[in-house]
This record gives structure tokens, sequence and C-alpha cells, in this order.
């Protein structure tokens, strides 16, 4: 077991690096602008016009964030793992190394549908890997035993959150491509509706086992 | 504990990866030279007029290190952790992310206000960021025993340095562009003095409280 | 022993981070495309064009994934280790680190012959640089003690898989550039196919030094 | 000291992240050749033109490579650390995240003198940094016990290797600038004549107090 567990820490490593050079990556899409003269109104203009880059990266910097927290919180649960979480794992880590350039082609024209179809598009394939790696992941050996079993329900249900939000953004793209990302604000509460509702479904089944 | 502090140790990992990756990326925004000719006088002109770039590059890299290591002495102060470090923590590593971004437009135009301004704003962000963070870890029950509590209180203070610093640069920004950088030289003599202040302020609330 | 498997560890680290850098830069080569109008048959068309590029940094992706893995599970059975691997592993950390390059050069056309030579030529110097690590890495003292020698001899062979198929797509390169890359498809059939040959060999070899 | 442990592995992680980025980095300046037309000979010909890069990458690769070896053996020698050693260990990693830009340098014209005096120049900085990193490293209370004090001798002399070697480059660099380099494959020879006369220093004086 003090084996698994360092194989476990080797794997979680691995992944904390590829999310934090993903996350550090997304500035170098941000290019600094060319300007014809120095003084401050060039300048303010230029700044305007990189607006949807630098918005760009701080929703993209924040989503992975979230995502590497969501990771570190499950991850936090087990005691071992299962060979099999390493392929969701490694897919989940594709589309997150993927995130700069989705996020780069939506700030290009954060008007056009396509590019939005993409960024969304993206997120919700992200979502997806990650809810199958978690399903994987909490399965009963490998959870600590200390964590109390509606704990670990609501840690499952909970990552129905960022696929449902981001299936409504890319649905979204197609209407309103841009104002679409709003709906990503859904998250926070998406993930906390998702984990009550997943809490309070393991203490009904509790109760009724108990009964 | 043995898990929270796994957590923790997490935690500061993936920080020590964005910070180290956020540092290493400001060499990619210094661009070869296109030279002319290869004889020396052609190449030492071409790497003068680099001398803005690599100046920003060694600047930004000593206060992206300076911060690091605030990091890691403040949590090496922590045995446990409060989740309510994640998001402060987030948010000072996307402010981390962004220095490459603002060194490259300072450098890119020395003398030029709006440049400046985004520079030492950055910093000025990232300092507040950085207060609040600290000032969250540092509660009692998350530090270790042996640390002496007036030590807590001078972490705690010393983190004003690097808002004050940039404060005065982001000033000094308006009205000498480029020089105002001189005054982030400060931010060594800040944080002692402010340490010193906090250790002292803590010594002097003891004592009253003892007698 | 504490002290070997801490630097044995900080090992581990290193390679860990190369192989997430390399994996996570192949992105960058990926480059976001300029169009001249944004409605939506100008950007599948754009995309499209992108296919290659898209493509490799999915395939490269997996292989260098897959490396990881490996080396993740080969390392996992050792508890000390032989300066002798310092250098054949800096040697496949750098043909790893090479990998963003050989894609985007293979991506840039994907039917030229020279191009795939150099992606399917790097695979196969990095699978026998892999080779020689695993053959030194895998010696009597440092494997843990729990393993079965069957394991470790079938870890030793299955590491014939990647230099075999990427040899196979050298050759291949050579008549159907492009589509040579589908000869890696057999990299997962071929590894397991080594592995089964080498347990059942080294359990052959057991019985027959029993009897 | 548990805790001292505990912050001089997050500082030798640190490290290795740095050294890990600024090694992978080196690809980044290797480019993808435009070329006329896909036939061999076209291609052949570009990656002939692509070989001063090249071969930087592979020359910085192994050179950066060695530094973060010496780094992992020297500190794997300790179990404590004095905060003395931060600036120092910084003040290396800015050197070795500044060679990506000294290799790009080198490379875009490999005759050229000024660009060799940057190179050579670069690693000469870094072998200095270095020394002194270990200098202020192996000192007594911080080297675990069971090291045997010539050994520690034998590591602090033997990073006088790659400032000499850099230095006599740098001094080659102004008579034959590209040839200069080869200078850098008496590294190892170096290191090797310098462990072994530190070693044969510390016995004798070993011997004369002994006696």
């Amino acid at each position: 077991m003090s084996h698994n567990t360092s194989q476990l820490e080797r794997l979680t490593f691995f992944s904390d690096a590829v999310f934090a050079i993903a996350i550090t990556l997304l500035i170098i899409e941000v290019h600094v602008p060319h300007v014809s003269s120095i003084d401050d109104a060039t300048y303010w203009h230029a700044l305007a016009e990189l607006g949807p880059s630098l918005l760009g990266f701080m929703v993209s910097f924040l989503v992975i964030g979230a995502l590497w927290m969501s990771h570190h919180r499950v991850f936090g649960l087990l005691h071992d793992y299962s060979p099999k979480v390493m392929w969701p794992n490694m897919f989940l880590l594709m589309s997150m190394a993927f995130m700069p350039f989705a996020t780069a082609l939506m700030s290009s024209n954060p008007r056009a549908r396509v590019p939005e179809l993409v960024y969304s598009g993206t997120l919700l394939v992200a979502g997806l890997f990650q809810r199958r790696l978690f399903s994987i992941a909490l399965r009963a050996p490998h959870v600590r035993t200390d964590v109390p079993p509606e704990e670990v329900t609501a840690a499952r249900w909970r990552s129905w959150g960022l696929p449902t939000a981001s299936a409504l953004a890319f649905i979204g793209a197609w209407f309103l491509p841009g104002w679409n990302n709003f709906l990503l604000l859904l998250i926070p509460l998406l993930v906390r509706l998702y984990a009550a509702a997943g809490r309070r479904h393991a203490l009904r089944q509790q109760a009724a086992e108990g009964a």
C-alpha cells in the first residue's frame, strides 16, 4: 500500500505539472501590441483591442484552476488507485493541454460562432473525461476509510457541474456567440446543487438500507 | 492531519510549478535579434537594443523569485491549511502567470507610461493577493505549534512590503515612466522594516497581556 | 536506503516534469488560423486545414503519455537505483523534448517523406533509449523484493514494443509517407505480446531451474 | 529537522522545475522550416540548414542536464540547509532560464564571435553561481553525517570543472568562434580531475591531522 501511495503521488504529481503548464502557457497567446507611438491614448487603445485576449486568459485560468481544485479534492479522498484511471486521466490532461489553443482561437474573434463552439466543446469534453475519471477513481477499495460514503457520492455527483454548464454554453454558442460564455458562471452554482443532491440521495439510501 | 499535510504539499507543489513556469517563460519574450552582418559591432549594437528586454527579464526574475521565497517561507510555518486559501492562492498564481506579458509589454517601450502602469499595477495586484493569502493561511490552528507568535505576526506584516513598493512605483509611473522601477529596490528594505515593526508590535502586546 | 529512495524520487520527479512540459508544449505548435471573415464556412475550412496539426498533437500526446506511463510503471518496481541510469534517462528525456519539433515538422507537410522519417526516427531513438534505461534500471539489487521475477522480465521485454513499431513506421515512411503512422497503432498490441512472451520465458526458465 | 527537510525538499523541487522547463524550452527555438516543395532533397537541405540549431539544442540539453545532475548529487548529500543558499540558487536558476536565449542566439550565427561570447559567458556565470551555491550548501552542520568528509571536499572541488571549461571556451571564442565550443567537451574530464584532487587533498589533510 505504501508502494501504491507513492505511485499515486507520482500520478497526481504528473497531472499537477500538466495543469500548471497549461494554465501558465495561456499567457503566451496574449501578444504584446505593436504601437506606432508611445503616448497614453495609443496604448490604452491597443490594450482595449487586447481585451478579448485578456478576458480569455482570465476565464480559462479560472476554469483550469477550478478543474485542478476538483482533481486535488477528489484525489485527496483516495489512498490507492486502479490502473484504470490512467487513460481517463491522460485524456483529461489532453483537453487541458488543448486549452491554450482553444482560448486563443476564441479570443481572436470573440463573436464568431465556430471558435465559441470549439471552446465550449473543449470544456464539454474535459468535463466528460473528468466525470469518467472521478467515477472510476472513487470506487470502494480505493477511497480512504475515514471518508463518509455520502461525501463520496457528493464528489461523484458534483462532477456533473462542468459538463452541464459547458453543454449549455455549447448550445448557446449557436445563438449568441460570445455571450454564451456567461453560462460558465453557472459552474459554481451547479456543482453545489449537484453535490447537495448527491449527498441527500446517499443519505436517503443509507436510511432506507438501515430501515 | 497526515492527510491534510499531503493535501497541503500538493497545493504548494502546484504553486511551485506555476511560479517556476512563469519565471522561466520570461525568457521567451526576449527575441534573438536579426542582424544584417555578423561582425562584432553589429552584434553589440543589436544586444544594446535588447537592453530593456534583458533588464526586464532580470528584474521580473528577481521579483517572482522573491515572491516564491515568501511563499516558501510562509507555507513552511504551516502544518495544515484552510480550503479558504485556495482561491487567493489561485489569484496570486494568475498574477504570476501574467508577469511574462507585463514584462514584455514594459520592455517593448521602456519609457512609455501605460506599460509601466500595467507592470507596477500587476505587481500591486500580486502583492495584495499575496497579502490576503498569507493573512488567511497564517491563522491559529494551521500554524505549526513550535513557531513563536511574534514570528507569525512578523510574517504577516512583512507581506505589506511588496504592495507598498509597487504602489509607490505605480504612482511614480505617472511622473517618471521607466525610472519608477528603481522604487522596487525598496522591497528588501520595506519587508525588513515591516517585519521588525510586526515583531515589536507582537512582543509589546504579549508583554501587555502578560502584565 | 531511505536516502537513495529520496534521490530516486527526485530523479523521477525531474523526469516527470520534462515529460509534462514536452507533452504540453505540443500545443504551441498548433497556430490559430488567420481568417478573412468570421462566418462559419470560413472557420470550418480553416480548422480543416489545421487537421494535420491537430492530429499530430493528439498522436504525439498519446505516444508521450504512453512513454510516461511505462516510466511510471517501471520505476514503480524499484526501491533503489544505479547512477548508471542517469545518462540513458537524460537521453530519453532529450528525445521527449524533441517531440514538439518532430511533431510540428511532420504536421507541416503530412505527406512528405523526410518529416515522416524524422518523426518515426525520433520515436525509434526514444524507444531504444527507453529500452536501454529499463534494462539498466531493472537489475537485481534495485528491484523491490516483492516483485515476482517474471514481472521484471515482462517489464524488460515489453520495452521492445515501441522500438519495433517505430522501426516499422520508419520503413513504412519510405513507401507511404503519412500512412505509415498507422503502424504506431500496433504499439499497444506489441507491448502486450512482448510482455506475455517475456513472462512465459521467465516462468519456463524458473521451471527448468527448479527441475 | 523534519521540518527543514521538507523545506529543503520544496527548494530542490522548485529548482528541478526550473531546470526541467529551461531544458525543454530549448526546442521552441528550433523553428520548423518553410519549404517550397516537399521532395526529399528540399527537405534534407532545409534540415541541414537547421544543423546549428539542432546541435545547439543537443549541446545545451547536455550542459543543463549535467548541471542538474550536479545539483542532484550535491543536494543529495544534505539533510538541512541554510537560508543563505536561496539567492545563489536563484541566480543559478536565472542563468539556466537564460540558456534558451543564449542557445538560440549562438545557433542563429554559429561562426559569429559575440554570440559565442554570450553563450560561453552564460555558462561561466552559471558555473560561478553553482560553485558559490555548493560551497555554501556543503557546510558542516547541513551535510548528512554518513557522508565521508573527503567526499564533501571532492564535491566542492569538482564544481570548478564547469567554470574552468567555460572560461577556456570564452577565451577561445575570441580566436575561433564556433570551434571554441569543443572545449566544453573537457567538462567531464575536468570535473573528474578536480574531484580526484579534492579527495586527495582532504585525505592528506586528515592524515596530517591524525598524525
